[in-house]
């Protein structure tokens, strides 16, 4: 029943985008997420993410994305697939190059599910 | 210079919660923030995070957190060091029991980070 068809479409069900603080995630979800979160465990992926995002335009030429680190092509083309993989940017060959946009949907997901609690807690005790 | 001093104590200064899409993240805070990630990348520590977060009056004793996994008490507790070495949680000893509570600025930090582009970027092409 759980196979992975269910991992790159994410945000689409209203549980999607509760934050953590709210309930307690599930163990499916957790799992989905955990990979999204496995993604932008290196600082080379998270750098390229952001350069892709901040990108003019919204997306980016991998032919942008190698200049500003000091490693090989195909380590950046290796990032760049786990990104891909985790369902975070979406990408598309145009003649010579793959360009590379973020998926609005997946940071929206992430970032409401850290939002932190809106007001400390003492008051309540 | 630049030891593992700085690591805790994050969301400080300006540039701390600008999200990813507005400019380019920097080496320095990429390998920090990689290491916030890094700790949300294992679904059971996702899980954990989240049942300290919601848990009544915002803390947590581990007492409470272990029942819900499949895991022995020495495995959850190391979950729990690796949240707060990232700096996701704090702790405290109170008697026999170990509480935990999230560190809010850590996880604001996080979510504004990953705030997704305010509107589609097609209408500028």
């Amino acid at each position: 029943m759980s196979n992975q068809a269910d991992l790159p479409v994410l945000g689409q069900d209203e549980a999607c985008c509760a934050p953590m603080v709210r309930e307690p995630l599930g163990e499916v979800d957790a799992v989905a997420l955990s990979r999204m979160f496995k993604a932008l465990s290196d600082p080379i992926r998270l750098r390229l993410l952001s350069l892709i995002a901040s990108h003019e335009g919204g997306e980016a030429c991998v032919c942008d994305l190698i200049g500003p680190f000091d490693v090989s092509q195909p380590t950046i083309s290796h990032h760049l697939k786990v990104l891909r993989e985790a369902g975070l940017v979406g990408s598309e060959r145009r003649g010579t190059w793959v360009y590379y946009w973020v998926l609005p949907e997946a940071l929206t997901r992430l970032s409401a599910l850290l939002e932190a609690p809106a007001a400390p807690v003492e008051a309540s005790a």
